[in-house]
Protein backbone atom coordinates (compact mmCIF):
# COMPACT_ATOMS: atom_id res chain seq x y z
CA UNK A 1 0.00 0.00 0.00
CA UNK A 2 1.03 3.53 -0.61
CA UNK A 3 2.43 5.73 2.05
CA UNK A 4 -0.76 7.03 3.78
CA UNK A 5 -0.38 8.97 7.33
CA UNK A 6 -3.14 10.71 9.12
CA UNK A 7 -3.02 14.05 11.72
CA UNK A 8 -5.78 14.13 14.69
CA UNK A 9 -5.86 18.26 14.46
CA UNK A 10 -6.14 19.74 18.34
CA UNK A 11 -4.91 23.24 16.94
CA UNK A 12 -6.50 25.61 15.28
CA UNK A 13 -10.30 23.85 15.20
CA UNK A 14 -13.08 25.93 15.80
CA UNK A 15 -15.19 25.89 19.03
CA UNK A 16 -18.88 25.55 19.81
CA UNK A 17 -19.42 29.46 18.66
CA UNK A 18 -16.96 29.20 15.87
CA UNK A 19 -14.02 30.81 17.11
CA UNK A 20 -10.56 29.38 16.66
CA UNK A 21 -9.51 27.27 19.72
CA UNK A 22 -7.18 25.15 20.87
CA UNK A 23 -8.90 21.33 22.33
CA UNK A 24 -7.83 18.97 24.73
CA UNK A 25 -6.36 15.98 23.93
CA UNK A 26 -8.78 12.76 24.31
CA UNK A 27 -6.86 9.63 25.88
CA UNK A 28 -9.59 7.06 23.80
CA UNK A 29 -8.57 9.17 20.44
CA UNK A 30 -5.32 8.78 20.99
CA UNK A 31 -6.09 4.81 21.67
CA UNK A 32 -8.77 4.03 19.27
CA UNK A 33 -7.54 6.04 16.06
CA UNK A 34 -4.09 4.59 16.35
CA UNK A 35 -5.48 1.03 16.58
CA UNK A 36 -7.72 1.68 13.26
CA UNK A 37 -4.37 3.31 11.42
CA UNK A 38 -2.46 0.05 12.83
CA UNK A 39 -5.25 -2.78 11.60
CA UNK A 40 -5.04 -0.37 7.63
CA UNK A 41 -1.61 0.14 7.51
CA UNK A 42 -1.24 3.42 7.85
CA UNK A 43 2.45 4.60 8.28
CA UNK A 44 2.03 7.53 10.85
CA UNK A 45 -0.59 9.00 13.21
CA UNK A 46 0.43 12.24 14.33
CA UNK A 47 -1.29 13.94 17.29
CA UNK A 48 -0.85 17.85 16.53
CA UNK A 49 -1.02 20.33 19.88
CA UNK A 50 0.30 22.93 20.43
CA UNK A 51 -0.44 23.03 24.26
CA UNK A 52 2.49 22.13 26.84
CA UNK A 53 -0.19 20.64 29.36
CA UNK A 54 -1.47 18.53 26.54
CA UNK A 55 1.05 17.53 25.23
CA UNK A 56 2.14 16.14 28.24
CA UNK A 57 -1.21 14.13 28.31
CA UNK A 58 0.41 12.39 25.02
CA UNK A 59 3.43 11.82 26.05
CA UNK A 60 2.36 10.05 29.41
CA UNK A 61 -0.03 7.80 27.14
CA UNK A 62 2.95 6.73 25.60
CA UNK A 63 5.40 6.83 28.07
CA UNK A 64 3.16 3.72 29.67
CA UNK A 65 2.41 2.14 26.27
CA UNK A 66 5.33 2.01 24.26
CA UNK A 67 7.92 2.62 26.68
CA UNK A 68 6.85 1.14 29.98
CA UNK A 69 4.95 -1.80 31.04
CA UNK A 70 1.35 -0.95 29.02
CA UNK A 71 3.61 -3.50 26.61
CA UNK A 72 3.18 -6.40 29.22
CA UNK A 73 -0.33 -5.86 29.46
CA UNK A 74 -1.30 -5.64 26.19
CA UNK A 75 1.03 -5.60 23.24
CA UNK A 76 -1.15 -5.07 20.54
CA UNK A 77 -1.82 -1.68 22.10
CA UNK A 78 1.75 -0.85 22.28
CA UNK A 79 2.06 -1.63 18.54
CA UNK A 80 -0.85 0.63 17.27
CA UNK A 81 0.72 3.25 19.59
CA UNK A 82 4.59 3.46 18.29
CA UNK A 83 2.67 4.61 15.06
CA UNK A 84 1.79 7.62 17.12
CA UNK A 85 4.03 10.74 17.30
CA UNK A 86 3.63 14.10 18.61
CA UNK A 87 3.24 17.43 17.13
CA UNK A 88 2.95 20.87 17.51
CA UNK A 89 1.90 21.97 14.63
CA UNK A 90 0.73 21.11 11.56
CA UNK A 91 3.46 22.83 9.72
CA UNK A 92 5.76 20.37 11.62
CA UNK A 93 3.89 17.46 10.63
CA UNK A 94 4.65 18.24 6.45
CA UNK A 95 8.15 19.23 7.07
CA UNK A 96 8.61 15.92 9.07
CA UNK A 97 6.93 14.45 5.97
CA UNK A 98 8.91 16.08 3.37
CA UNK A 99 12.20 14.87 5.13
CA UNK A 100 10.97 11.61 5.20
CA UNK A 101 10.49 11.20 1.88
CA UNK A 102 11.61 13.56 0.14
CA UNK A 103 8.11 14.79 -0.97
CA UNK A 104 5.80 17.46 -0.34
CA UNK A 105 2.33 15.13 0.76
CA UNK A 106 -0.98 15.51 -0.35
CA UNK A 107 -3.50 16.91 2.25
CA UNK A 108 -6.79 15.47 2.16
CA UNK A 109 -9.33 17.81 4.82
CA UNK A 110 -12.54 16.09 6.07
CA UNK A 111 -15.27 17.74 7.50
CA UNK A 112 -18.74 16.91 8.39
CA UNK A 113 -20.14 19.40 6.59
CA UNK A 114 -20.62 20.15 2.59
CA UNK A 115 -17.95 21.88 1.53
CA UNK A 116 -17.75 23.06 -2.36
CA UNK A 117 -15.24 21.02 -4.77
CA UNK A 118 -15.46 18.12 -2.38
CA UNK A 119 -14.68 14.97 -3.79
CA UNK A 120 -16.42 11.20 -3.40
CA UNK A 121 -14.43 8.30 -1.91
CA UNK A 122 -14.14 6.63 -4.89
CA UNK A 123 -12.59 9.02 -5.91
CA UNK A 124 -10.12 9.60 -3.12
CA UNK A 125 -9.43 6.18 -2.49
CA UNK A 126 -8.08 6.21 -6.80
CA UNK A 127 -6.21 8.99 -5.86
CA UNK A 128 -4.34 6.97 -3.01
CA UNK A 129 -3.65 3.88 -5.29
CA UNK A 130 -2.36 6.41 -8.78
CA UNK A 131 -0.04 8.79 -6.60
CA UNK A 132 3.25 8.88 -6.06
CA UNK A 133 3.42 11.32 -3.08
CA UNK A 134 3.09 10.23 0.31
CA UNK A 135 -0.88 11.24 1.38
CA UNK A 136 -1.27 13.41 4.64
CA UNK A 137 -5.24 12.98 5.88
CA UNK A 138 -6.78 15.51 7.99
CA UNK A 139 -9.01 14.91 11.11
CA UNK A 140 -10.20 17.65 13.04
CA UNK A 141 -11.15 17.81 17.13
CA UNK A 142 -14.26 19.97 18.46
CA UNK A 143 -16.65 21.77 15.89
CA UNK A 144 -14.27 21.06 12.86
CA UNK A 145 -11.02 22.17 11.24
CA UNK A 146 -11.24 26.33 10.09
CA UNK A 147 -10.51 27.95 7.05
CA UNK A 148 -7.02 28.27 7.25
CA UNK A 149 -6.16 24.73 7.26
CA UNK A 150 -8.93 23.99 4.05
CA UNK A 151 -6.79 26.37 2.38
CA UNK A 152 -3.96 24.31 2.68
CA UNK A 153 -5.57 21.10 1.84
CA UNK A 154 -5.38 19.26 -1.71
CA UNK A 155 -8.28 17.58 -1.81
CA UNK A 156 -11.84 18.03 0.44
CA UNK A 157 -13.62 14.50 1.11
CA UNK A 158 -17.38 15.05 1.22
CA UNK A 159 -19.04 14.08 4.67
CA UNK A 160 -20.05 10.86 5.40
CA UNK A 161 -23.68 10.23 5.89
CA UNK A 162 -23.77 13.78 4.65
CA UNK A 163 -27.95 13.70 3.64
CA UNK A 164 -28.88 11.88 6.84
CA UNK A 165 -30.58 14.30 9.19
CA UNK A 166 -28.11 13.85 11.71
CA UNK A 167 -24.09 13.24 10.71
CA UNK A 168 -21.99 14.13 14.69
CA UNK A 169 -20.91 11.14 14.70
CA UNK A 170 -17.30 10.59 16.98
CA UNK A 171 -14.13 11.90 15.49
CA UNK A 172 -13.05 8.19 16.57
CA UNK A 173 -15.51 6.53 14.21
CA UNK A 174 -15.78 9.22 11.70
CA UNK A 175 -11.97 8.44 11.08
CA UNK A 176 -12.52 4.75 11.43
CA UNK A 177 -15.55 5.04 8.58
CA UNK A 178 -13.14 7.92 6.75
CA UNK A 179 -9.67 5.07 6.48
CA UNK A 180 -12.33 2.09 5.67
CA UNK A 181 -14.02 3.86 2.84
CA UNK A 182 -10.55 4.97 1.44
CA UNK A 183 -8.23 1.87 2.06
CA UNK A 184 -10.86 -1.11 3.02
CA UNK A 185 -9.33 -4.64 2.70
CA UNK A 186 -6.13 -3.45 0.71
CA UNK A 187 -3.24 -4.49 2.32
CA UNK B 1 -34.39 1.91 5.76
CA UNK B 2 -35.47 -1.22 7.27
CA UNK B 3 -36.02 -1.42 11.04
CA UNK B 4 -32.38 -2.11 12.08
CA UNK B 5 -30.75 -2.25 15.84
CA UNK B 6 -27.55 -2.81 17.26
CA UNK B 7 -26.54 -4.41 20.68
CA UNK B 8 -23.51 -4.06 22.64
CA UNK B 9 -22.76 -7.17 24.79
CA UNK B 10 -21.23 -7.10 28.20
CA UNK B 11 -22.11 -10.20 29.38
CA UNK B 12 -21.69 -13.15 28.54
CA UNK B 13 -18.01 -12.05 26.64
CA UNK B 14 -14.70 -13.71 27.23
CA UNK B 15 -12.09 -12.26 29.16
CA UNK B 16 -7.98 -12.27 28.07
CA UNK B 17 -7.91 -15.91 29.50
CA UNK B 18 -11.20 -17.06 27.50
CA UNK B 19 -13.36 -17.13 30.07
CA UNK B 20 -16.61 -15.79 30.43
CA UNK B 21 -16.81 -12.90 31.75
CA UNK B 22 -18.92 -9.91 32.42
CA UNK B 23 -17.13 -6.95 31.46
CA UNK B 24 -17.11 -3.13 32.42
CA UNK B 25 -19.46 -0.29 30.94
CA UNK B 26 -17.35 2.44 28.77
CA UNK B 27 -18.60 5.75 29.06
CA UNK B 28 -17.77 6.59 25.37
CA UNK B 29 -18.94 3.36 24.07
CA UNK B 30 -22.72 4.59 24.85
CA UNK B 31 -21.29 7.98 23.74
CA UNK B 32 -19.88 6.90 20.38
CA UNK B 33 -21.89 3.93 19.38
CA UNK B 34 -24.83 6.07 19.88
CA UNK B 35 -24.02 9.26 17.59
CA UNK B 36 -22.97 6.46 15.05
CA UNK B 37 -26.66 4.38 15.28
CA UNK B 38 -28.13 7.98 15.22
CA UNK B 39 -26.31 9.08 12.21
CA UNK B 40 -27.28 6.06 9.97
CA UNK B 41 -30.66 5.73 10.99
CA UNK B 42 -30.53 2.93 13.58
CA UNK B 43 -33.98 2.50 15.89
CA UNK B 44 -32.52 1.29 18.82
CA UNK B 45 -29.02 1.30 20.69
CA UNK B 46 -29.11 -1.78 23.36
CA UNK B 47 -26.45 -1.79 25.89
CA UNK B 48 -26.82 -5.16 27.11
CA UNK B 49 -25.16 -5.57 30.75
CA UNK B 50 -26.41 -8.01 34.06
CA UNK B 51 -24.48 -6.16 37.03
CA UNK B 52 -26.03 -3.90 38.81
CA UNK B 53 -23.42 -1.77 39.41
CA UNK B 54 -22.61 -1.29 35.51
CA UNK B 55 -26.10 -0.79 35.20
CA UNK B 56 -25.99 2.35 37.08
CA UNK B 57 -22.85 3.65 34.99
CA UNK B 58 -25.59 3.51 31.84
CA UNK B 59 -28.60 5.27 34.16
CA UNK B 60 -26.20 8.22 34.99
CA UNK B 61 -25.28 8.58 31.32
CA UNK B 62 -29.07 8.45 29.92
CA UNK B 63 -30.06 10.60 33.12
CA UNK B 64 -27.51 13.15 32.90
CA UNK B 65 -27.95 13.90 28.66
CA UNK B 66 -31.64 12.42 27.95
CA UNK B 67 -33.40 13.45 31.11
CA UNK B 68 -30.94 16.16 32.81
CA UNK B 69 -29.03 19.19 32.02
CA UNK B 70 -26.76 17.58 29.20
CA UNK B 71 -29.50 18.48 26.92
CA UNK B 72 -28.51 22.16 27.01
CA UNK B 73 -25.29 22.08 26.69
CA UNK B 74 -25.35 20.01 23.20
CA UNK B 75 -28.78 18.44 21.85
CA UNK B 76 -27.33 16.25 19.91
CA UNK B 77 -26.01 14.09 22.32
CA UNK B 78 -29.30 14.07 23.83
CA UNK B 79 -30.92 13.27 20.41
CA UNK B 80 -28.42 10.03 20.18
CA UNK B 81 -28.65 8.67 23.22
CA UNK B 82 -32.31 8.84 23.23
CA UNK B 83 -31.75 5.31 20.93
CA UNK B 84 -30.23 4.07 23.97
CA UNK B 85 -32.29 1.04 26.13
CA UNK B 86 -30.83 -0.92 28.81
CA UNK B 87 -31.05 -4.62 28.72
CA UNK B 88 -29.86 -7.57 31.51
CA UNK B 89 -29.37 -10.19 28.60
CA UNK B 90 -29.68 -10.85 24.86
CA UNK B 91 -32.41 -12.56 25.33
CA UNK B 92 -34.70 -9.40 26.47
CA UNK B 93 -33.76 -7.74 23.61
CA UNK B 94 -35.20 -10.09 21.53
CA UNK B 95 -38.63 -10.45 23.77
CA UNK B 96 -39.02 -6.51 23.64
CA UNK B 97 -37.96 -6.25 19.75
CA UNK B 98 -40.76 -9.40 19.21
CA UNK B 99 -43.28 -7.87 21.29
CA UNK B 100 -42.86 -4.03 18.97
CA UNK B 101 -42.79 -5.47 16.46
CA UNK B 102 -44.40 -9.01 16.34
CA UNK B 103 -41.41 -10.49 14.29
CA UNK B 104 -38.35 -12.51 15.16
CA UNK B 105 -35.02 -10.05 14.69
CA UNK B 106 -32.49 -11.30 12.11
CA UNK B 107 -29.41 -11.78 14.18
CA UNK B 108 -26.18 -10.91 12.97
CA UNK B 109 -22.62 -11.64 14.86
CA UNK B 110 -19.94 -9.73 14.50
CA UNK B 111 -16.17 -10.57 15.54
CA UNK B 112 -12.49 -9.91 14.82
CA UNK B 113 -11.56 -13.65 14.43
CA UNK B 114 -12.43 -15.39 10.40
CA UNK B 115 -15.72 -18.27 11.28
CA UNK B 116 -16.71 -20.72 9.02
CA UNK B 117 -19.64 -19.90 6.84
CA UNK B 118 -19.19 -15.85 7.51
CA UNK B 119 -21.04 -14.09 4.76
CA UNK B 120 -19.71 -10.72 3.15
CA UNK B 121 -20.65 -7.15 3.99
CA UNK B 122 -22.54 -6.97 0.44
CA UNK B 123 -24.55 -9.98 1.50
CA UNK B 124 -25.37 -8.71 4.87
CA UNK B 125 -26.20 -5.34 3.04
CA UNK B 126 -28.66 -6.87 0.72
CA UNK B 127 -30.20 -9.36 3.45
CA UNK B 128 -30.77 -6.27 5.41
CA UNK B 129 -32.58 -4.72 2.36
CA UNK B 130 -34.51 -7.13 1.22
CA UNK B 131 -36.16 -8.95 4.56
CA UNK B 132 -39.35 -8.15 5.95
CA UNK B 133 -37.89 -8.77 9.76
CA UNK B 134 -36.03 -6.64 12.16
CA UNK B 135 -32.39 -6.96 12.21
CA UNK B 136 -30.46 -6.88 14.83
CA UNK B 137 -26.48 -6.69 15.09
CA UNK B 138 -24.96 -7.72 17.78
CA UNK B 139 -20.85 -6.21 19.43
CA UNK B 140 -18.93 -7.45 22.09
CA UNK B 141 -16.76 -5.97 24.25
CA UNK B 142 -13.67 -7.68 26.40
CA UNK B 143 -12.34 -10.28 23.60
CA UNK B 144 -15.58 -11.17 22.09
CA UNK B 145 -18.60 -13.05 22.34
CA UNK B 146 -18.95 -16.69 22.65
CA UNK B 147 -20.09 -19.90 21.02
CA UNK B 148 -23.67 -19.36 22.90
CA UNK B 149 -24.41 -16.32 21.36
CA UNK B 150 -23.06 -17.51 18.06
CA UNK B 151 -25.21 -20.71 18.16
CA UNK B 152 -28.32 -17.84 18.43
CA UNK B 153 -27.06 -15.99 15.34
CA UNK B 154 -28.82 -16.38 11.78
CA UNK B 155 -25.42 -14.71 10.09
CA UNK B 156 -21.93 -14.36 10.89
CA UNK B 157 -20.14 -11.41 9.52
CA UNK B 158 -16.78 -12.10 8.24
CA UNK B 159 -14.08 -9.84 10.09
CA UNK B 160 -13.17 -6.22 9.08
CA UNK B 161 -9.31 -6.15 7.92
CA UNK B 162 -9.27 -10.05 8.23
CA UNK B 163 -6.08 -10.28 5.97
CA UNK B 164 -4.43 -7.44 8.00
CA UNK B 165 -1.13 -8.95 10.16
CA UNK B 166 -3.42 -6.44 12.87
CA UNK B 167 -7.30 -5.97 13.40
CA UNK B 168 -7.52 -5.08 17.07
CA UNK B 169 -9.96 -2.25 16.60
CA UNK B 170 -11.92 -0.94 19.31
CA UNK B 171 -15.68 -1.67 19.39
CA UNK B 172 -16.70 1.58 18.99
CA UNK B 173 -13.90 1.65 15.49
CA UNK B 174 -15.51 -1.74 14.54
CA UNK B 175 -19.19 -0.62 15.29
CA UNK B 176 -18.70 2.16 12.96
CA UNK B 177 -17.31 0.36 9.82
CA UNK B 178 -19.44 -2.28 10.36
CA UNK B 179 -22.68 -0.51 10.38
CA UNK B 180 -20.85 2.00 7.29
CA UNK B 181 -20.58 -1.25 5.54
CA UNK B 182 -23.84 -2.32 6.06
CA UNK B 183 -26.19 0.49 5.77
CA UNK B 184 -23.74 3.49 3.85
CA UNK B 185 -25.39 6.48 2.58
CA UNK B 186 -29.08 4.93 2.14
CA UNK B 187 -31.20 7.31 4.68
Amino acid sequence: MNDVRIALIHYPVLGKDGKIVSSAVTNLDIHDIARTARSYGIKKYYVVTNLPAQQAVVRAVLDYWVEGSGKEYNISRTEALQLVELKSYLEDVIDTIKQETGKKPLLFFTSAKKRPRSISYEEGARIIRETDRPVLILFGTSWGMPQEILDMCDYVLEPVRANSDYNHLSVRAAAAIIIDRLIGEEV
